[in-house]
C-alpha cells in the first residue's frame, strides 16, 4: 500500500504551468511584480494539473507522539506535556488552534504514538478540530540505546499517514499543512537530518524548547550515540525512520507521500516537519516538487534541510514552536498566490495600457 | 489642524506593554517560541493602551496621484495608467482588491491628485471598496524643473490624509494599512528618502515598474536635478513634501500622523509608503513607535528607509507592486499576533506542566 502510493508520484504538469505563467504575465501589474506569489501560483498549477487551481479548502494535520529518548534529559519539558498539549488542542486553546482559525484552515490532530490517556477519535470545537486516535505504541524506545521502533511499526506509521491524508482528502482538500507535537522530538529529527544530509550532529542539534548550553552539549552526545548504536542506512529512509525516528515523524512523512501521490500541495512546518519531509523525499525524487516551506524556524539546522530540499520559507518570524503554526501562515500565502492568478484582471480586461505591448510596435 | 494632530502623538503605554508581556510569558508554549508575534503583540498593547487589543477591523487606504516628472521618462508606464488603475480598483480587479479580500480588510481608494476623469466619491463592489474624491490638483509639477506643489498644497495633502483617517476611524478601525498608486512615484519617493537620509540618490533610485539600465541612469539624474533645483530643507518635512513629494505621498504621511495621534497601529506598504512614513516620522519622534513594515520591497533603497525607521518587515516575498499589497499581508500577521496573546490558553488554564515554574522550587 505504501509502495502503490509512492509509485503514483509523478512530475509536475508543464502544460498547466505554462498556461499559468501566461496568465500571470498578462495581469495588469508590472510583469513579475508580485515576486514569489507568481512562482507559487505557477507551481500550484504544475502540482494540481490545473492552470488556476482553487486553494480554499485548507487543513493542518498535527501528528503527536512521545519519545523514549526524553529519559536522557534532551528536553526542558517533561514527556507528559505531549499528552497535555494534545488535550489542549482538543480544547481549542493552543497556538495551532488560533492560527488555523486565523487563516481559515481546519485542524486534524492525530495520536500516532502518545504515552498517556487520550479520548477516542472525535470532532470537537464546533467541528473545527478533528481528533484521530491512531496510536501505534505508547511512544518510541530510547534511540540512544537502540532502535526507536521496529521496521513493521515504521511502515505502519507511514501507512497511517497515507490513510489519514486520504480521509482528509475525502472531506475536500486543496492544500495541506503539516504539524507535530512531541516532547523530545527535535532529537530524532536532528538524528534523521544528520543521517540523510551526512552532517555532524552538532550542525543540526538545537536548543529545542529552550535548553541551556550544558543540556545542548548533552543532546549532541545523545544524537551521536543514537547514530553510533543504530547505524541507520542513509540510503534506506524506512530504516532511518525505524532506528532514529518517531511515530509522528513517520506519520507526517506518510502524509507528504500521499499528498504527492494525489497531487495536493503540502506546506511543511518547521524543524520536525521538515525532517519528515526530507525523509519522504528520499522515497521518490519528485516529492520535493510538491513541497512548500511554511516558515523559517528560528533554530539551528533548519536551513540545512531547507536548502537540501530547495525550499525558500514563506515567512520568517523567528518562530520555533511547531504544532503546524508556521504551516498555517504558509497556507494563507499559498492561498493568496492562487487568488492572485485567478482574480486579478488582465491588462485587456481592466482596460489598462500595457507598455510591453506598445513596445512591440 | 495638522499641528493639533501632531501634538496629540504620545509615547507607547508601558503599563499595557508590561501586562501584555506577562500574558505572553504565561502562554502554554515554550517562552518566546512565537518569536516576532510576541513582540508585535506587546507593541500593539503599547500603541492602543490595551493589553490584549482586538485587531479585527482592518482597512487599507490606497492613495493615488500623478506626477509631472513622468515627462522626463522615469517610468515605463504612461501617466494615464494611474487613472486606469484607480478605475480597476473600483472594479475590484486589482491586486490590492484581491489581497484585502484575502486578509479580510476593507479598502478605501482616495484620489489625492490624479490627472484624469474619475467618478464621484462612492461605495462599490458590495461595499468592500470605498472611493473618495479628494483631488488637490491634476498631478504634481515636474520636480526636475521646480517644486512639486506649493507649501499650501503640501499642507492640504497632509490634512486630507488626517481627515480621511478620521472618517475611516468612525467606521471602526483597529489597524490601518497604507497603499499608493501613482505612475512615476518612485521618483519623488527616492528624492524624499535621499534628502531625509542624506544619501546619494544612486543608493535609492530603483527600476520601479521595470526600467532598463539606460532609463535607470536617467532617473538618477532626474532625482539629482530635482534636489539641485529645489534644495529641499532636510529639517523641514513640509518643505521636502512640497518640493520633491507627491499628493498621494503627502496623503499617506497624513494618514500616518493621524493614526499615531489616535493610537492606531499602521502597517506601511513598500517603497512609496515607507518614504511617506519616513516623512511623517520627521514631524514627531514618536511616530516610529506606531509603525510596522508590511513587507520588504524587492527594490533598491527600501532597506535604507526601513533601517532608519528601525522596522523589520513582516513578509519578504520579492514583491514590488505597491497599491498596499505588502501592507495587506502585514495586517494579517498583526491580527494573528493580537489573537495569539488573547486566545492561546495559559499553562494554568490548559493544565499543562510549566517547567519554568517547577524550576523555581
Amino acid at each position: 500500500m505504501l509502495d502503490t502510493t509512492i509509485q503514483r508520484i509523478g512530475p509536475l504538469d508543464r502544460a498547466a504551468m505554462n498556461e499559468a505563467q501566461r496568465r500571470h504575465d498578462s495581469l495588469a501589474i508590472p510583469r513579475g511584480s508580485l515576486g514569489m506569489l507568481h512562482e507559487l501560483g505557477v507551481r500550484l498549477a504544475g502540482i494540481t494539473g490545473t492552470p488556476l487551481p482553487e486553494m480554499k479548502r485548507l487543513a493542518v494535520i498535527t501528528m503527536a507522539g512521545d519519545h523514549g529518548v526524553t529519559a536522557q534529559g534532551v528536553s526542558c519539558f517533561p514527556s507528559e506535556v505531549t499528552c497535555q498539549m494534545v488535550r489542549n488542542f482538543l480544547l481549542g486553546g493552543a497556538a495551532i488552534n488560533v492560527l488555523t482559525r486565523h487563516v481559515g484552515a481546519r485542524l486534524t490532530v492525530v495520536d500516532m504514538g502518545v504515552a498517556g490517556q487520550l479520548p477516542e477519535s472525535s470532532q470537537s470545537e464546533n467541528g473545527k478540530t478533528c481528533f484521530l486516535s491512531r496510536r501505534i505504541a505508547d511512544g518510541t524506545q530510547d534511540i540512544s540505546l537502540g532502535p526507536a521502533m521496529s521496521i513493521e511499526h515504521a511502515r505502519r506509521a507511514l501507512e497511517t499517514g497515507v490513510r489519514v491524508f486520504e480521509e482528509e482528502l475525502e472531506l475536500g482538500l486543496n492544500a495541506l499543512g503539516t504539524g507535530d507535537m512531541g516532547i523530545g522530538n527535535t532529537t530524532p529529527s536532528s538524528a534523521i537530518a544528520a543521517v540523510l544530509l551526512k552532517r555532524d550532529p552538532v550542525d543540526l542539534v538545537n536548543r529545542g524548547a529552550g535548553l541551556d548550553d550544558y543540556a545542548l552539549r548533552r543532546k549532541v552526545e545523545v544524537v551521536k550515540r543514537a547514530l553510533d548504536v543504530n547505524a541507520p542506512d542513509p540510503d534506506n529512509p524506512l530504516d532511518v525512520l525505524a532506528k532514529v525516528g518517531g511515530y509522528e515523524i513517520g506519520g507526517i512523512a506518510g502524509l507528504v507521500l500521499a499528498a504527492c501521490a494525489h497531487r495536493v500541495p503540502v506546506v511543511v512546518d518547521g524543524f520536525i516537519s521538515t525532517s519528515a519531509a526530507l525523509l519522504a523525499s528520499r522515497f521518490h525524487p519528485h516529492v520535493k516538487d510538491y513541497l512548500f516551506s511554511g516558515h523559517r524556524s528560528h533554530v539551528l539546522g533548519h536551513d540545512l534541510m531547507l536548502s537540501s530540499l530547495g525550499l525558500r520559507p514563506l515567512v520568517d518570524l523567528d518562530m520555533r514552536l511547531g504544532e503546524g503554526t508556521g504551516a498555517a501562515f504558509g497556507l494563507s500565502i499559498l492561498s493568496a498566490a492562487s487568488r492572485i492568478g485567478a482574480e486579478i484582471l488582465t491588462f485587456e480586461q481592466a482596460a489598462v495600457t500595457n507598455p510591453s505591448e506598445e513596445r512591440a510596435y
